[in-house]
């Protein structure tokens, strides 16, 4: 007879919460859980059997959502996250000999331990860029030595929206550099794991900001948009890739119960679940800005575009806060520290955070 | 003010069910949803904030329970699918002149497009095994040229547990191909997707065919036994493997909002949720096997051990209850099909295939 | 003033040999040296300056010699050594995503150190084969699963010429092979590091058994015929790679003075010192071969086709011999020993190995 | 019959010559020949039979060579040019999770095709150094997030002695770096392609460039200062390195006919043939700089240290004085251009340039 495992369970994980669903921070948008509609959404595609590996009516759905925002020619590929989605997405538009030109800031070079050259041997050259921001003429301070077999051929230009440290591309200035990329036979790739935040802040729609100026491949994101965890890579030039299935499925990306991954994706972007949730958050980061703003001895160090705050505080009321209210310091040596909004950031988190900044500020401004 | 996103949508993906939740197969465990008390405990896990990448408490319980089952020194490191699993392992477990031996039918040779050598450079070298076991002999035939610079080293032995053909592994059979792998100085990983499948049919604990038989990192699987889509590193012997942490972060598989990947495991591992899925896919195959043994013209072509039924039907009828039951024809030159049976299969599904296949023999049969 | 490094010489390397050039043996044709006319052409080709990295005359009449042997499309690429030709080669005619299918003994599997894989990626899939032939049927054991995601493409089939077991392929055999792999819409790679010895036993030039049989690239050999350490990719087709001059260059295979590489080529290759290299070793192999026939004890167990001798001899008598003739077992487990003629084994090496080895047999036999 | 190939010989390759050997320029010092002691050495160590892949009495003697030079503790691993040494040494030094720190010039990040992250996934991350030397600052600026499972880990730095753009490293300014790297738990590989003439130029033992300021390994250059085609990864500490064997041959770095790399190598470093190549090279660039400065509309921009010399000139001189004496542009938008001195450059060479120059430049400024 088969034994029954010894286990004391631990919990019933079934009825026992192990954390507490009010405590809230701003520490990043995947703190944060999954919007209700998006596990109405898990439940609806429930059920029955389906096709694996995308062969299913939830990711043939999507597809057509996905034409909708970023064209006719456009294609979605569900990946399991962002890296996966810039790995599979980079590794489909470069060859062996291939490089990819981005900003010092980029995810692909701070973030991914390495992944693109690991994965896929993709050299990954940065611009230096303070406010992540690539343009053409930082473009061109790395895009040299075509057709030198010396040199790894510049192929890809990799930009963020929003970028990582919260700013965005306007169009215009998007259109710039897929131009300038293009004109030196180079594609373009967003990385758009905060694209809803870009496009709410910019009152754009999502072909706006891709598909109309120029960008050839996007990685669409998902989960700080209120997903469990799920982003994709879309394709709006098919002729900027080769062979995407296997280059997702060697890139350990391809999902077997893909109607799980698709169904979360159309619950945001078959309706207006993407805008709602960037307005929300970029809203709250205004509000948090501008209480800042109002706080004495705090510096707001970068303009507030999209749903991150970056500002200055001192050392000690950092660590006091954040005893409260999970978030990163961004730069240990001049004391500046990340505050993002997500979906589910509430006006009171906002307002309680302010006020107990200024707390501390008044009692370490009166300190003798 | 921001565009409302021209669509036409295409459905409501919150209310409208894209497929038929009645209908079911024998292709595959993947093609089978999500059990009822996965959805649950993905509810529970929600809302609130909590650390991303593992800083969890889900993520910390979910340690205690695989220790219960694997022993003291096991951690357990969450990751998207099987393929991601076994690159993880495998890349933890070698170095970049190391080779891996597994059997002609490994999954990890013929069906991940190649991941181990892509990803991670890793030499995988199969040995011809009619019913997908490795013995020490088989092993054998591989490993050789130890400490020979010209010769990829071999380092890792990889097992199925059940195998990709349906058979399983006694404990002392694993046992043997632990003992001879650790004399050669290599090391043993498991690949465990469908591992509840394979303790359920030996009537063994989870720790009984890998703990305690030597088995040093398993691939532990979750999604065929009814999660959504998680599978996870099982490190049973921590001097097996180095750096996990950035291992499973360069191969694209380290989720942000981890809680809800364990959370999944929790559900199917803390209690016996895992062995009641095993137990029933593999008795739907057994009673699945014992009604086809029954019908003239049908020949099972393994032992029915887990959950796959291996069978010939003349290819018009497969094609004919294909149609009906989707399931795939594993060799086209002598018309076996594989049937898989899942945590959901039912007894009336069982039934009506094996009356429908009567059915269609016995048309087939008095056919001129 | 730069101190004189106080070095107690060693030796003096310009006078002072360090080795006995009377010594010789049949462990392998790398343990031979340098033909003398090799010698000659590298110190023709030295003297002021040419462009480095291929821009040199030599390199350039290097093409045209290789076009007269291959056909009016190839063109040559030097590599450094046979494994370097051979992952160039393999890497250029290959996506991320494919799979070479090669025989159990081709030493792209078995004595690269899984370079094919580590340096590029590719999967290496072999198919048993006692004799180092594959064969259309052979061929089709693996090459399955085109456009499937899940598997490894089949892209390249790899077969060598003269085999690792010194075997030969006829050019039927090999046209064979070639319709068969292009029928399937694959490639064919010929690993000809022993070229010379397979064409001068078939009496055939070079171009019959590779352009005019279809090769579609040729790793080209050049230092087991006598030269210092040069071997050449040989693209017969050119719609069969891509971007050449980039995949040499990241696997690390281009020279920066190529002349001396190209030299030793065209000292090789553009009259017939290649044949009469190559006929040489053959000779010597089979009045080897002929004279172990005759003596009792010892099988000569492959046929001796081309300069390689494949024999079982007692291990006692193997370890006696080895002492004074360096060579190498093959298989500890039968005594079968490998005995490689090169182009500098002259008759009385082979007769005086012939006349040890009989008295050792005959002591051997007339033991207790 | 084996036919005679129906070759109409291009060229006798052993009698005729097919370039100028009275021709030199100032491109490159890998346009240089080989120094005729190395072409003696070559002859030498030449004739009968010797084991291959390093197992020969002049690759032993190597390594006693090489300990004089770089301390006890020294192992020799030659390899057939820079960019392989560099992959190797930088294999060898890190984990698949690493990355190495370098200066924004180095060839490892510009000039190797992105080598070492596509053959062994190494994240190469520069920092912008104007004159091609790296300081503690300047590897503070990427030597960050070590432990950060989301950062390639900072693992080495790596400099260029004498550096890409003709500068040099002071011992001191050597030692600087090494303790920096070392007190981070960092490793420091040194790309000596140039090292003769570094220390040629500082006036310093090889050793105290490399072992006595803290140098892990170097890759130890060869072919720029008179070989044919030979450089060496140096192991000085073997603490910093894994299984160089496996690590060189999985790169395809491995020769066969070791014994003509290994002699070739001992010419240059057993006696003091390497001191002199080096003196002699930066005396020419020396006597070149001092000629260039006197001529008046030329500006020389960098200090010259070794053996190169960057400078201005009108663009349409550059032009016409290219066709005499080949040389490069090093930045199209300045007009700046390289001048490489080698073993061979004469006195004539200097002069016969320099008075060139001189003419043209009056020509040009008289122009109207």
């Amino acid at each position: 007879m088969p034994p029954t495992v010894p286990l004391d369970p631990l919990h019933d994980p079934l009825h026992d919460r192990l954390h507490d669903p009010e405590r809230r921070g701003f520490a990043s948008d995947n703190y944060a859980g999954v919007h209700p509609e998006v596990l109405d959404a898990l439940a609806v595609a429930n059920g029955g059997h389906v096709g694996s590996y995308g062969a299913d009516p939830y990711t043939e759905a999507l597809q057509e959502v996905v034409r909708r925002h970023f064209g006719e020619r456009a294609s979605c590929w569900p990946t399991f996250n962002g890296t996966g989605a810039n790995v599979v997405a980079l590794s489909a538009m470069t060859d062996r000999w291939d490089a990819v030109i981005c900003s010092s800031h980029a995810h692909i070079h701070t973030d991914e331990c390495g992944a693109p050259e690991k994965v896929a041997g993709i050299k990954v050259v940065d611009v230096e860029s303070p406010d992540g921001r690539l343009t053409p003429a930082l473009i061109d301070r790395e895009a040299y030595g075509f057709g030198f077999e010396h040199h790894a051929q510049p192929r890809v230009v990799s930009v963020t929206q929003s970028t990582e440290v919260g700013t965005l591309y306007t169009p215009d200035q998007l259109r710039e550099v897929c131009e300038h990329a293009h004109a030196l036979g180079m594609l373009v790739h967003l990385d758009g794991a905060r694209i809803a935040n870009a496009a709410a802040a910019l009152g754009c729609s999502l072909g706006d900001i891709t598909t109309d100026v120029g960008v050839d491949v996007v990685s669409l994101g998902g989960t700080k948009a209120g997903l469990m965890g799920v982003e994709a890579v879309v394709v709006i030039n098919p002729d900027a890739v080769r062979r995407m299935e296997f280059v997702r499925k060697l890139s350990t990306q391809l999902s077997s119960k893909m109607r799980f991954m698709s169904a979360q994706l159309l619950a945001l972007y078959s309706g207006d679940l993407w805008l709602e949730s960037g307005r929300h958050a970029n809203g709250m980061a205004r509000r948090l800005g501008e209480a800042l703003r109002g706080i004495g001895g705090v510096t707001v160090t970068q303009e507030v575009a999209a749903n991150a705050v970056f500002a200055t505080l001192p050392p000690q009321v950092t660590l006091r806060m954040q005893a409260r209210y999970p978030f990163y310091v961004w730069k240990e040596a001049t004391g500046e520290v990340r505050l993002m909004c997500s979906w589910d950031t509430t006006e009171a988190d906002v307002t309680g955070f302010a006020d107990a900044l200024a707390a501390e500020m008044g009692a370490e401004g009166s300190a003798p």
